[in-house]
């Protein structure tokens, strides 16, 4: 994937939202910040799902490119960028949480916490404002 | 993509979800099952995204292995194959249209439905309902 979101092929909602995001890095990426309070680069490349260091690279500046994710100066160390998801990224939250839902019901060895699997099945729009508001798994 | 599923990286759902669907055909040719009434490879090959055979003929194969398509012999055409999703591939519906929620969003030229847009926001678990009983966009 070279940031290719601009090569349009349809007007298709589904086909839209894989070109930005239609290969398994993105999204792991997104899931790091989303779920697991992640914010470096290094964070991302120790993720444990054994991103390379030039696809990661490449994968920050398209989600970037796509307005998904924006990176500010670490204050503690110049050297370094904090990424965080943008407004358009926070909205993927369902996309996600649909996502964890049937991983969950179809890996027999899931990590997923019972107590999460349970809230998104009572509390659905709950567990969604409060992965907004910051709340980690 | 090599139907790549089986090789595990970590416990977590969003990852299990990605080694099975995470690559762009897949998910299209699961959307052409769930709400386009594409049944053939001839349909998967001519949806308008421009998936190349080979692509299209592997794709096919990992997600028949996974459990999430299944084929059957045309009667009218015996030497035909008629694909459908299964139990375990409807179960993706909520993921389908939650990355339709967010593609017409994001995107100024969708063609999405408004009609589709406004149950979703509305009628969300009848919407789901619906397209899991053949209920075609």
């Amino acid at each position: 994937m070279q940031c290719d979101g601009k090569k349009r092929r349809s007007s298709c909602p589904v086909s839209f939202i894989l070109d930005r995001l239609g290969d398994k890095w993105s999204l792991l990426i997104v899931r790091d910040l989303m779920f697991r309070g992640m914010q470096t680069y290094g964070d991302f490349l120790n993720s444990g799902d054994g991103i390379a260091t030039n696809v990661l690279a490449d994968r920050l500046k398209c989600l970037e490119a796509e307005g998904i994710i924006e990176k500010h100066r670490d204050p503690d160390n110049r050297r370094r960028y904090l990424y965080s998801l943008t407004g358009k990224g926070l909205d993927l939250t369902p996309v996600l949480l649909e996502m964890i839902r049937w991983g969950a019901r179809y890996d027999a060895d899931t990590g997923t916490p019972a107590l999460l699997l349970e809230r998104l099945e009572n509390d659905r729009e709950g567990l969604i404002a409060a992965v907004r508001a910051g709340m980690k798994l």
